[in-house]
This record gives structure tokens, C-alpha cells and sequence, in this order.
């Protein structure tokens, strides 16, 4: 066995756990009975201790020393395992091992303190998963925020991404306004049953290209899409006074999963076998969601796909709907906010994120922070800490650097939904039928197929055939949000 | 740290990841796509090679060598640790990575092959599993059959089961065929919706002990308990034609998990931490199924509250509703057998499969085998293979030494039983309100709470006061179905 196929090996191997993992994750959120959460936090940290030892294994520093690689492929698989294993062995096996039992446990607290409406409760929790991060943020070196970014967006660095948003937010809050100023459209009205929201979402989960057969569809507090290959499954939420909340968070997730799916099966359980960042996959996720599933041609079709599923839909017509559909509002709810001011969203929880990492935000000090820096932002206050610091699950579960990922997607899917454009001249005529599968192939053979194989800048650079930039997302929004709102 | 309090350390960081291990299966049996078969295998195949590199450590050796127990608990650790690391360390890594590779994937072959009523496509999955299982047990050493045996029964022996079965066998043989000579008592005749079992299920559960808050209830194909410790699910099926195949085997696995629930939470994720043996494990599912849910007492009581969930049962009176539930038949399926043909359902299984592993017997004509001995026990032919050969999933997941722990454990119950009668004079009145807790809670003290504790023999003798013996179950059989049919 050469070097390279004995790394290829053991990293199918970790894969393979890592995949058990992730089943674990899923299981917590969606099947686990609320009294095994200690015992889970248990089983998550022996299985993390595992997951440790095998990426700082000795042996692959000597195999990566030895390793040729066959093709570009080989070449792509050595720098992921090159670059994780560097990661790894910078990380203590113990700090590893606390973060998975600290970050289990937290998660099921901040389940029950956003329920219970009790930050305190949750404080300690946060303040020990912060801190175990930060120690993992010391250890990685460099600039803290940067090292713990890199693992969900290699190559991005918190610089870049404020000055990013620096340029965004004047003309992101300029529009938001000038939108806000105008007669606001009609929200629907009506009470829409949950097993025919769900039926519906799974139809949507399909025509958006979900593969069942691979994956399936759960209840979760808050939504996800979770493994990889041949199993990869998403959850939702419904609320019967709000169906979009469940049929939109579905074409999210769906985009998140079908991604996945789409991978090249030769990568399968292999470095290359997943989405290469974070950012790109949000940028799956929110072209599905958005650019495609919040179009006018798409809302066409769904409307007279609600009117067959709920008998009503509480809009006077298609086009009613399409505007209830992008209504924009200062919503406290991320998972809920439209196009406009999800950015916003995303850059307040960066902007305090960094300043935690940083030390120069205390935990208790937040919920504060986040109130104050929300009614800026947003013009009104937060009313409860579910609408406000407790409603997202991330921080619980450590996920520090995360966030940004998000509004990067928007960016990314800015640039793909352009060059999407100009690929498909058909689009809306097929949007209109209901039928993304042209949109959805086209970036199938672009983007998802490749996995891990281009870094994720240099991947949508290649796909859109462009440089990376706000400029193609802010046009869309601007011309999309003026047409229906003073055009 | 002690060597005594390293071998505990490792070995709770094994148990949880067995835990997680049994996860897996349930999730397979319960929630998986299809699609993701391929995939599970090499999940499974890689946890596996983990934990048995956990349990062929050398430092357990050392260890072992070096600990001194604290206590008597301590010294059953030791006991329990030192049995399974001796036994792993017999069976080479890729075997038992091979074994649960070729066991994941025969599993759901058989499932398909089951519904398909296809012996053939399954049969070169079941040669592959046997292949490896006698391989395993050559390695093991000693008689063949014993090896695989002692893993859920040990201290067991086929040749002791052998003599114990040709006890029973005609004393069986002699009432069920006295039994069916009686006018039949009428089944029951309705339609039971599947909903409403599925609640009077939970609450069957409930009733039983079993704590749904570190367990849940779900639909498989075959029913099953998995897990320990805080999180132990049970799963059943339902036919709304037959509603007493979803509600005793609820109260069946209820028994297998509420043993788990009780374990004292001290032995938590150690060796003592689970169910004694499979046989032990069986005595509480049977008899919380038996001997409690299937007695005149406790039937009056279910009578009323079907009377409730259903509206209607379909029999006459309370009396009649106890004959239906214990009316005998030569039915074919061994989960849905009366008390009296499931020990010869047993025992058939029991000959074939010592058969298959002694060479006697090939895989090849194991349909043929089945059907001629199903015959001439039942004395009714097999209509299709899902009613015979392929029933039971056990074989495709390398069961092999396991069928017999279930007639033993219907041994053990009637020990238990004829004790439980003698402690609790109030059984019957305690039933007859639907409340089996005295008797669950004096099996909770004198079994269940010991995990393992004790050897399963002496387990058993301790809790009963007797040596075990066929007598008390058969004295209990012959009581109470003559009762029934010619009293």
C-alpha cells in the first residue's frame, strides 16, 4: 500500500466516524429523549476523543510526508488532510474532548432556557463554551476570531469580511428604508393545517432536486440539514399561522442537502466528499431559498400550488402573494427576516461575536449589547431573549466565526444567481412551472458536484466567471425590492 | 490514578461508545433512508474497529494484572472487564470489522428479501454471515456453539439447553396437543385504529414502569429495545387488524427496558451497567408480558380500557376477552406465538442453527430443513418464506447461540413468577387495577437493579430462592390453559 492510499484509508475511516457523529447531532435535535442528555454529552465526548486521536495520528504527518498524489484529485485530498491535521494537532486532546461534552450539554440548556425565557440559566453554559473556545483559539494561534473562522470558511479572514460588510450596510439600510417608507403589502392571513404544510414541503424539498431515497424530513426547534453522502437529512419547523416559515426553511435546507447529495460519488467518505466551506453552502441554500424560490415566476406557481393544498391562501392573487412572500419587516427573528435585513441580522451577531472572541465583550454583558445594538439597527426593541440573544442555537454549540458564513452566501449566491442568468435564458418560464431543475442542475454541474476540490473563493470565481463581490447581490436586491415596492 | 480506576475510566469511554454503536442499529431499524445501507456498513464497520481496539488494548492487560477491586461491585467489574478482553482479543480486528460489515448489509438485504419473499437473494448474505461467525467461533476455541453462546448467555451450554429442551419438549408437546383437541375459544374480530394502539401502547408502557423521559416508542419491523443507561428505546409495530401484537409486545420490550432503566445509575456506563444476559433479559420481557399482562387479572382490567381506546373490543366479556388473548393456535410468526408453541418455535431454531454452525447443516438447505421441522412440530406447512425462514431478522445480523436465551428466559420467568406469587399475596387485586407496579418494583429489587451484578444462574436462584428448574413454568402452563380450555 502506497503512502497516499494508506492516508486515503485512514481518512475514510475518520469520515466515516465523523458521519456517526454527525448522526449523533441530529438524533439530539430531532429523536433523543430529553433525559439522556448527560449520558449524550458522555457518548459525544468518547466519540470526539476518537475523532482526535485519528486526526492527530502520527502516522499521517509521516504518510503526507511520503504521499504522492495520483491526479489534481489526490492533490486537493492531501492539502484538506493536510491542512486538518495541522489544525488538530494544535488542539490538545482534552480541550477537544471538553468543547464536544461542554458544547452537548450546552445546547439542551439553551434549548430550555429559549423556552423558559431564562438568560441566566444559559450564562453559564455560554461563558464555559466561550472560554473553552477561546483556549482552542489561542491554541491555533494567530488572530483568534480568524482561527476560528478558518474552519468554516478557509481563507476568509474577520478583516476582510468587516470591510465586506462596511461597504454592504449604508446601502443595504438605505433600501431597507426607502422600503420601509413605502405603503407596505398585505401579510397573509389565514391558519394553514401542519400535515399539509409538511406535505407540501416535501413535494418543494423534491422539486428543488432532494433525494429522499438519501434523506429524510424531521421536526427540529431550529432547522437543519445534517450528514453527508448517502444519508444526509433535514429538519423544519410549522407554525399553522405562518406556512412560509416551514416551506422556506425546507428550500433552504434542501439546498444545504442536495449539495451534499450531489457530490461527485467517487469523493464519497473522502476529504473531498463535502461542501468545501460554509459559505458555499449558504450560498446553495440561499439561491435556492431566495433568487429562486422567493422569484415572481416561482411565487406564481406556488400559489396555485397553496391554493390546491390549504383551499385558501389568504392572498387576493398571485401577485399579492409574491409581495407577502417579500414582505420586509423589522422582524426579530433571523431564520425569519427577508432579504434586506437578514444581512443585518448577520452582521450584528458578527460584530458581537468578535468583540467576545476578542475579550472585549463580556457574556454578561450581551444580551445588553445585543439589545442595544438591535434597536439601532432595526428600529425597535427586542421583546423577550427568544426573540433576541437565546434564538439561535450556535453560540450553545460553539459555533464562534460561523455567522458571517451566512451573509458570505448571500454574497456568493449574488454572484452564481448573475451568472445563472445568463446561463438559462428559460429560467422564469420554467420557474413559473414550478420546475428548478435546470437552475438546480446548472449549479449541480458548477458548484456542488466538485465537493472539496477548489478552495471556495477561487470555486464560485470559477463558476460565475467573475471576482467575488456585493456588487451583483446589492443590484438584485435593489432592483427586486423597487419593483415591488414603488416601481 | 489506580490501575483499577484506569480500567474503569477506559471502560466507560467503550460503553458509551458502544452506546453509540447501538444507536446506529436502532436508527437503521427505525429511521434510516434506504438509500443509506452502503454507507451504515462501513459507519458500523469503522465504530467497530474502534471498540475493538478499545477492548484488545494491551494496557488492559496490565491493568488487569495490577488492579485490585475496592469492593465486592469492584471485583464483578474485574470479572466481567477480564471476560470480554480475553474474548476480543481471541477474535483478530479485521474479522470483527468484517463481521459488522457483512451483518449491516445483510440486514437490510433480508428486510427486502422478507418482503419480497426472495430465500435466494438473501441466501449468499446468510453464508457470508455464517462464514464469518464460525470463523469467529473457531477462533474463539472450544465447541463452536458454546463460544457464540456464552456472548449472551454465559456459563451456558448447548448440550445443558439440549437436556433442558428434551424436558419440556413433550410435557409441551402433551398440553398443546390437549389444548387443540378443546373447542377454540373465538379470536377477536375488529378493526383497532392504529393511533389508538399506539397511545394505550404508551400507556401500557407507562403502566409497566418504563420512563419515557429516557426512552421513546417507535415503529420498526420487528420490535426491539436498544440502549442503556439514560436513553433505552423501545419499538413495536402495528396491525390494525390484531391489535395484541402491538400492545404485548410493547409490554414485552417494556420489559427489556425498564431492566435497563433500573440498573442502580452507580454501575452507569460500566461493564455491571447492563442486563446480566439475554436470558435474564428475557425473563423480565416474558414475564411482564406473561405471566402479568396475559393473566385473568390484568386482561380484565385491558378489557375495560380497550372498551375505552376502541369503543368496542369484538368479545363478549372480560372472560372471553382473556381466552382471546391467550387463545392457542399453530400460527407460524414466533413474536406473535400463544406461551405454549413459542418455546417449540424456539427450539426448532434452536436445532437448525446448532446445525448450521456445527456443519451439519448448509445454508443452502436451510428453507427445506425449516419446513419439514415446522411441519412436523406445528403440524401445519409453511405458506411463505416471511412466515418461516425469513421471519426473524437474528440470522442476518449474526445471531447465532441467541434463539435459546428466549426459552430460557421463559424459564427464569416461571422461577421468578412462582416467588413473585409467594411475596405479593395482592398480585392478582393489584392487576385486575391495572397496576403491575408491586410486581415490577419487587422484580426492579431483587433482579433488575443488579445489572450484572451477579452471574445469571445465580441471579436467577437468589431472586427465586430455588435452583432453576423447568417445573415452575410448566406447572404454571399446565394451570393455567387447563384452566382455560377444559376447567
Amino acid at each position: 500500500m502506497t503512502a497516499y492510499d494508506a492516508l486515503l484509508s485512514h481518512a475514510r475511516e475518520t469520515m466515516a466516524l465523523a458521519q456517526v457523529m454527525g448522526r449523533l447531532h441530529w438524533d439530539q435535535e430531532t429523536m433523543m429523549p430529553r433525559g439522556a442528555a448527560a449520558q449524550r454529552a458522555e457518548e459525544i465526548g468518547a466519540l470526539e476523543s476518537v475523532l482526535h486521536a485519528r486526526r492527530t495520528d502520527p502516522r499521517v504527518s509521516d504518510w503526507l510526508a511520503a504521499a504522492e498524489a495520483p491526479d489534481a484529485a489526490g492533490a486537493a485530498q492531501l492539502r484538506l488532510i493536510r491542512r486538518e491535521h495541522a489544525r488538530a494537532c494544535k488542539v490538545p486532546a482534552d480541550l477537544a474532548s471538553a468543547i464536544a461534552r461542554a458544547t452537548s450539554i450546552a445546547q439542551g440548556v439553551w434549548a430550555e432556557a429559549r423556552r423558559d425565557e431564562d438568560v441566566a440559566a444559559f450564562l453559564p453554559h455560554l461563558q464555559e463554551v466561550l472560554r473553552l473556545r477561546r483556549e482552542e483559539a489561542a491554541a491555533l494561534g494567530g488572530d483568534p476570531y480568524d482561527a476560528l473562522l478558518d474552519d468554516y470558511e478557509p481563507g476568509a479572514t474577520g478583516a476582510d469580511i468587516a470591510a465586506l460588510f462596511d461597504r454592504m450596510r449604508p446601502r443595504l439600510k438605505a433600501l431597507r428604508d426607502r422600503v420601509l417608507d413605502a405603503p407596505a403589502p398585505e401579510p397573509l392571513a389565514g391558519w394553514y393545517a401542519k400535515d399539509a404544510q409538511l406535505s407540501l414541503a416535501r413535494d418543494l424539498a423534491e422539486r428543488f432536486g432532494y433525494d429522499f431515497n438519501r434523506g429524510r424530513l424531521d421536526l427540529a426547534v431550529h432547522p437543519f440539514s445534517s450528514g453527508g453522502g448517502a444519508d444526509v437529512r433535514i429538519t423544519t419547523r410549522v407554525d399553522p399561522a405562518d406556512p412560509f416559515n416551514c416551506l422556506y426553511s425546507t428550500i433552504h435546507e434542501a439546498g444545504h442537502a442536495t449539495y451534499e447529495q450531489s457530490i461527485d460519488p467517487a469523493f464519497a467518505l473522502t476529504p473531498l466528499g463535502q461542501g468545501v466551506s460554509m459559505g458555499v453552502h449558504e450560498s446553495q441554500s440561499r439561491l435556492y431559498e431566495n433568487q429562486l424560490g422567493r422569484s415572481a415566476a416561482f411565487c406564481g406557481w406556488l400559489f396555485e400550488a397553496m391554493e390546491a393544498a390549504f383551499g385558501t391562501v389568504g392572498a387576493a392573487d398571485a401577485r399579492a402573494f409574491y409581495a407577502a412572500v417579500n414582505r420586509v419587516g423589522a422582524g426579530p427573528i433571523r431564520t425569519e427576516a427577508d432579504e434586506l435585513h437578514y444581512n443585518l441580522h448577520i452582521m450584528l451577531r458578527f460584530d458581537l461575536e468578535r468583540a467576545l472572541i476578542a475579550g472585549d465583550l463580556a457574556p454578561r454583558d450581551l444580551e445588553a449589547a445585543w439589545n442595544d445594538r438591535f434597536a439601532a439597527d432595526f428600529g425597535v426593541p427586542v421583546a423577550r431573549p427568544s426573540d433576541g440573544v437565546l434564538q439561535d442555537v450556535h453560540w450553545s454549540v460553539g459555533l464562534f466565526g460561523y455567522f458571517p458564513t451566512y451573509a458570505l452566501g448571500n454574497v456568493y449566491a449574488g454572484c452564481l444567481h448573475a451568472a445563472l442568468g445568463a446561463a438559462l435564458p428559460d429560467l422564469d418560464a420554467d420557474l413559473a412551472r414550478g420546475d428548478p431543475s435546470a437552475a438546480t442542475g446548472w449549479l449541480r454541474a458548477q458548484v456542488q458536484r466538485h465537493g472539496g476540490l477548489h478552495e471556495p473563493r477561487a470555486l464560485i470565481e470559477q463558476a460565475s466567471g467573475a471576482a467575488v463581490s456585493e456588487a451583483p447581490l446589492m443590484e438584485y436586491l435593489e432592483a427586486k425590492f423597487g419593483a415591488l415596492y414603488w416601481l
